[in-house]
């Protein structure tokens, strides 16, 4: 990673209370621009600590050391008031650049906004809910809600098709992320504290609804499942010779011309087009003849290994990409890290050598690198003396208690 | 909305010079907090400008009234060497919370970091790319290349299944606001402006990798596609006697046996689990026996009216959610608005009635609302009144010369 100096978060302080994937997505990202993230978990850790994927070496969850990276940890029994009494304080500290609170810990009063603001009046509590009335969502159930899985998969079921990424939840860790750094900057500012609720429910209607998805529907109904199609103009996967599959789209008549002299079938399209009397140049018209026109190209793709398909394609100045499984981003990352530099192999003590990534973000040309996520709880004597000042004899009265371990 | 003053980003100016979601979706998040927002278009508008869905009443783009909400318009010829200087002067006018730029302007050197840092050393700048070597790619052409599509679908199918929504563009939107944030907090604290990009290939290679996907694939190969099934523990779809579907998750042994309450089959499970010699408690156990798990379930959900199916989940506790599509979400917005708080009714000139959406941060229990679009361009010689200090005489010469209309 760069000088810790230059990076842009560098000095903040954030205290993570969270599982699963949008409340640590987020302090991840932001411990990746230099913030210091310290993830506090219950005794033994959250009930995300062994989530799947397991590693097939050691059983240690990569899921866990994935989204943990870059952050410190402390393990305290926040069942107990002293543990609690910790928590609130490592959350609470003096700092201008402290004070910050990411959280999912919906329906304890005890970490509520009103008990951390009862510490220090400007703390800035950002909060994931599942929904914004306080009841309980994770991704797959806010994602059929939203309406995106009923127009998701294949044209021929009326099946729903859920995603397998968990999409909402990234998309809302880094709202949060977001929010953290707006509600800072009003802090900084004015020296009010901050209380954001994101619900994740929300998240996703909000998204869909900024496409103009749910004013379509209601002015004509549902429009019919189209597949693998890009809706509203041209983009479709195809299958080379060798059974492998690309994704062309155009959205603009110069991308629709490339994919013409890619494969040879401009003149085919112009004969078609004065047929049919359609004009492929507009979005419209790509759309409504989306059939025929993945017809025609279907041949040329099945007819050309997947070297030349990409050749050809690149070398015309198609916009298109490829398919690949896990397993082959997996492969190309061990043959060539320039194919997808966001990727950084890291030593994960515990399991060792894994797939990490860099932040997306480069700042001033440089990816952020990554680092191996700490064992659990095992910042949590340093923590604990940096932030609240407990010495050695506190630390020991503790351990003795069983509030830390 | 609430009171300008009380927005976390008033005060701030950011150009956006961009096009489609990624950056639209960035600066509407940011004016959304109170940022002012100037989206910057070409004469007729950016590619996007009539982008789909249209309005069946009025043929104007939903999707393009959507995404620039709350943001003013300034429309000017930008391949005369005069509109791209007032762009320039727009893009690194002096001012502390000025000197921000957001664009999606890959290969236009006349727009590049270093011509808008000749005119201003500490512009911010959020550059959104394709791919980080300067390729181009969309969503539809990234999503494939990170392992997500191959996972995605049926399970009798090998065939990868796109997704709907544009889920990438959305993220890299979001980071971008987060970038913007970050790099002026820097700014506030060390004078120092910021390049910055974000290729939207990173976005999702990145995201997939925070998950531990990519060392999973390593570790042992590609997973068996899981159709609906959530991956590692259990959560899958069911229909109602009404032909409704809901999903249902159990992540925690709470969950779990909430499920046995909801449906009756307590005792059904502990039977089974004897029979398996398996443990229903644990992620693995249920993930293992997933498929009986659905078998067992479905006769219950089948026999039961959606409404009662809903009640007894909500009762026992079940985390769960309907499936809607989009027509089900905008007769419920028509129906009770308290549904799905997040959205928003607006008057849209040009359209009419729209359903338009809050940011899902609520700061301080508050929805920001919503605003309609102002039309494109409209706020041109304000903007380039306010900001460059044209006067009407200047105004004059400039539409004369067609740089603006």
């Amino acid at each position: 990673m760069p000088t810790p100096t230059t990076l842009p978060l560098s000095g903040v302080r954030i205290i993570e209370f969270a599982s699963f994937v949008a409340g640590p997505s987020a302090g991840k990202a932001l411990a990746q621009m230099g913030a210091e993230v310290i993830r506090v978990d219950p005794m033994g850790g959250n009930a995300d600590v062994k989530r799947w994927p397991l590693s097939d070496r050691t059983g240690e969850s990569l899921y866990w050391n994935s989204l943990n990276r870059g952050k410190r940890s402390v393990m305290l029994d926040v069942r107990s008031d002293v543990g609690r009494d910790l928590l609130l304080g490592l959350a609470t500290a003096p700092g201008t650049d402290a004070g910050i609170v990411i959280d999912n810990a919906v329906g304890r009063p005890w970490f509520s906004y009103e008990a951390l603001a009862a510490r220090r009046e400007d703390v800035i509590a950002v909060r994931v809910q599942g929904r914004a009335d306080g009841r309980p969502a994770v991704d797959y159930t806010v994602n059929g809600a939203a309406g995106v899985a009923d127009m998701t998969g294949p044209a021929y079921t009326d099946a729903p098709t859920n995603h397998v990424l968990p999409g909402w939840d990234f998309l809302c860790g880094q709202q949060v992320a977001t929010a953290v750094l707006a509600a800072l900057r009003r802090r900084d500012k004015t020296g009010h504290g901050a209380n954001v609720e994101i619900a994740l429910a929300d998240t996703a209607t909000a998204a869909v609804a900024d496409l103009g998805w749910f004013t379509e529907a209601a002015e004509r109904g549902d429009r019919a499942r189209h597949g693998n199609h890009l809706y509203g103009s041209f983009g479709v996967d195809f299958a080379t010779a060798d059974g492998d599959r690309v994704m062309i789209v155009a959205l603009t008549p110069r991308q629709w011309a490339s994919i013409g002299i890619a494969t040879g079938t401009t003149e085919v399209f112009a004969a078609l087009a004065a047929s049919l009397e359609a004009d492929f140049t507009t979005d419209e018209g790509r759309y409504a003849h989306r059939g025929v026109i993945e017809a025609v190209l279907t041949p040329w793709f099945a007819q050309h290994s997947t070297v030349d398909v990409h050749t050809a394609l690149s070398d015309a100045g198609v916009l298109w990409g490829p398919y690949r499984s896990a397993s082959v981003v997996a492969a190309d990352f061990e043959a060539d890290a320039g194919i997808d530099p966001v990727l950084v192999g890291v030593d994960q003590p515990g399991i060792g050598d894994v797939i990490s990534s860099s932040s997306p973000m480069r700042f001033d040309g440089e990816y952020s690198g990554s680092v191996p996520a700490v064992a659990l709880g095992s910042d949590t004597a340093v923590v604990l003396g940096d932030v609240l000042g407990l010495d050695t004899a506190e630390l020991d009265r503790l351990r003795a208690a069983g509030v830390i371990v």
